[in-house]
């Protein structure tokens, strides 16, 4: 239960859209006991909806304030976040973040500096927007098995997707129509090439299997080469495609995790996750299959998760990493390979890939009118080659079924991955 | 970060699906901790999976010794379970409870003994089986302002209710088919005449608005007269006919309840909870919508629920009621009118029904075919004559359409409810 008695001194540093979204909450609910008494921006010039005295342009007078009782950093910039909430932690503060990419880096060191000074750091914020997914894995789930973790967590991406198949519109209006719209940056390229989701998936790496995964290890492929021909050969299957984030665990224990595009059918939740909507697919071994679904970004629904943590903070509550304790062995490309569907634009180009991936021309099966082909690839060619396959003119997805309902002993995904 | 000095001794009262399947969570996973030292049953003649040597037959004894860190009550009788469940707050005990319908009558009561008596009660198993709905709404959405919260919280009738519509059969068969698989009791009436969907609306109002409702003011149709031509007239709308339990912020910030069949359309995301699976939408004013979907009975998915709770308890967590503080004014029934589905067998019925309700022969809407009409009736006069309804012939459903994205400023299931 919450002690009420003075206002908790609230630094906010970054003010773009997460900073204000969580400001403008709490100007609409006063009666909540907190305050941003300091506010930090980078840009002085930059117009303000607040008055100028209201900014502080040194992030570092915020972390030198002793009277902040809790630092809340919502900045863009990685390096920068991963500098200001290292300080902070090294005061022993309480801080909250949303940034994922910084996070995805530096989690296994932010959870050592919490242990040796005493801080504590939270950030629901950052994966999933709204969506309570963080909590939930650390704490509810604290001790439960998992077969598998997955889902939509990239709102740009699924916002193009989405376009794509509702209009029959090609890649590049879809996305043009999203940067319009302000659901995808001008540079696309985190969201579109699939970064984003895999900073996501690696921090839920650490609350569901208490694995820390190097994201650089984590394939990744995006959405760059998708166009209107992909979506409407699975949209003629019943089936949508998705970017779908995924830890998997293995028949043998350990744990790999994959960001691809995936043909999704509609018997996967996740089949009907649109827009800039976020969904997670949680395979329990006891409590069985969870979906969770919401909005996975914007100013009031991050900002709310921002006020989440921030509450909880004054309830000393901080995560658990149970499972650290006993984390499983990870195997993240060596060895493994996957069936996946793969269009090209003609012979030529088809043969090139193959080469690339080191698949022999007879593992594969080509459809009736040949423009694309079915291929089982070890996951380690397609890392290694993947920024090569973004401007090959190819289009490749995860021929991965979702199952979800009553889920085989071992993990349906799992079973899926071949092992070389 | 949990305490793994010394097993927690559990005394385990009541060992049927929930304590059984907490039992068998258990013996699978060793490294927890945790150790059911003493079990209590009530017939000492009934066939058991462990030997006789392990049961007590006296719950009482389990109260009376001081040796055990924490109790739970997994019997079914509500009274007895209450009374075990406050003496154990009484001696400032751990407890976790998965009885809904002992909840939903004393939560008030068993709130004021943990105050007291300086005792825990946890209960997540109460509501949705294996969904952390209360765990969310009492933590994460703490402070949250909330327009409504919505779900699917009985599986036996949602087993039933989705039976009839794959199979096109009727109620009798379908029933019998549910009780025969064991999703279904033999005595179905709590569930099919949605009094435990109710009790866990009365849960969550706890959680979610901070309200104690009393369970026998808020007004339940259940699904004893749902025919399949009721199911056929909603397919042929593309719509399904499930029992919703509601929680609606009405525009003047009052909060009512409404535990009723329902027509949900494909835009719902209750449309796609199916057999025996629970689901629940949180329509939120700043977070936005969100989704749960998990299996919500059954021995391993509870289990899972209670051993959360138990580990949870461990690591000091208590429910924080943060609602409570600020709680809405509610208003249940009386002044509120709503628009309802009505399929009767003859004029006469109809005739009889309308009297019945007080609704004025000139307010209804009967379709061209004649054998159902649209009706807009004072809650007050259905929550007064539910039992005549009951075993009238005819089957009533709530016309609410369920908008979930974007949803207006006001709770868009509350604006449907007309003031009277």
């Amino acid at each position: 239960m919450d002690s009420d008695k003075q206002p908790l001194r609230i630094g906010l540093i970054g003010f773009g859209c997460v900073g204000q979204g969580f400001y403008d909450i709490l100007q609409q609910q006063p009666g909540l006991g907190l305050a941003v008494t300091r506010i930090a921006v980078k840009n002085p010039d930059k117009p303000r909806t607040l008055p100028t005295e209201r900014f502080s342009f040194h992030a570092d007078e915020l972390l030198a304030d002793p009277e902040l009782d809790l630092l809340i950093e919502v900045i863009d910039d990685p390096a920068e976040a991963f500098r200001l909430v290292a300080a902070a932690l090294r005061q022993g503060r309480r801080v909250v973040t949303a940034n994922k990419a910084m996070l995805a880096r530096h989690l296994p060191e932010l959870v050592a500096l919490q242990q040796e000074f005493g801080g504590t750091l939270l950030y629901e914020a950052a994966v999933c927007g709204s969506i309570p997914v963080i909590r939930t894995l650390d704490g509810y789930f604290s001790h439960e098995p998992l077969r598998a973790v997955s889902g939509i967590f990239n709102g740009s991406s699924n916002y193009v997707l989405t376009r794509m198949s509702e209009e029959g519109s090609d890649y590049g209006p879809a996305l043009a129509e999203a940067q319009a719209r302000g659901f995808a940056e001008t540079d696309p390229s985190l969201d579109m090439g699939a970064f984003d989701p895999r900073s996501k998936a690696v921090i839920l790496a650490a609350h569901a299997y208490g694995v820390f995964l190097n994201p650089d290890d984590v394939l990744n492929l995006g959405i760059e080469g998708v166009s209107a021909a992909d979506i409407a050969y699975a949209a003629a299957q019943n089936q949508k495609i998705k970017v779908v984030a995924g830890l998997y665990r293995l028949p043998d224990g350990r744990v790999t995790a994959l960001v691809t595009p995936q043909f999704v059918g509609s018997d996967s939740p996740l089949y009907a996750v649109e827009h800039e909507f976020n969904g997670v697919v949680l395979e329990a071994e006891f409590a069985g299959t969870q979906f969770l679904r919401g909005r996975g970004a914007g100013g009031h629904p991050t900002g709310s998760a921002v006020l989440a943590d921030v509450l909880a903070l004054r309830r000393s509550f901080r995560y658990g990493y149970a499972k650290r304790a006993a984390a499983p062995a990870t195997q993240l490309t060596a060895g493994l390979a996957a069936t996946f569907y793969l269009r090209h634009p003609d012979e030529t180009t088809l043969q090139t890939v193959l080469q690339l991936l080191e698949v022999p021309a007879d593992a594969l099966t080509t459809d009736a009118g040949g423009a694309h082909t079915t291929i089982p690839v070890p996951l380690e060619q397609l890392h290694r080659h993947r920024d090569a396959l973004r401007t090959a003119g190819v289009f490749v997805a995860w021929l991965g079924e979702v199952r979800l309902a009553q889920p085989p002993p071992l993990a349906p995904a799992a079973a899926r991955l071949v092992t070389t």
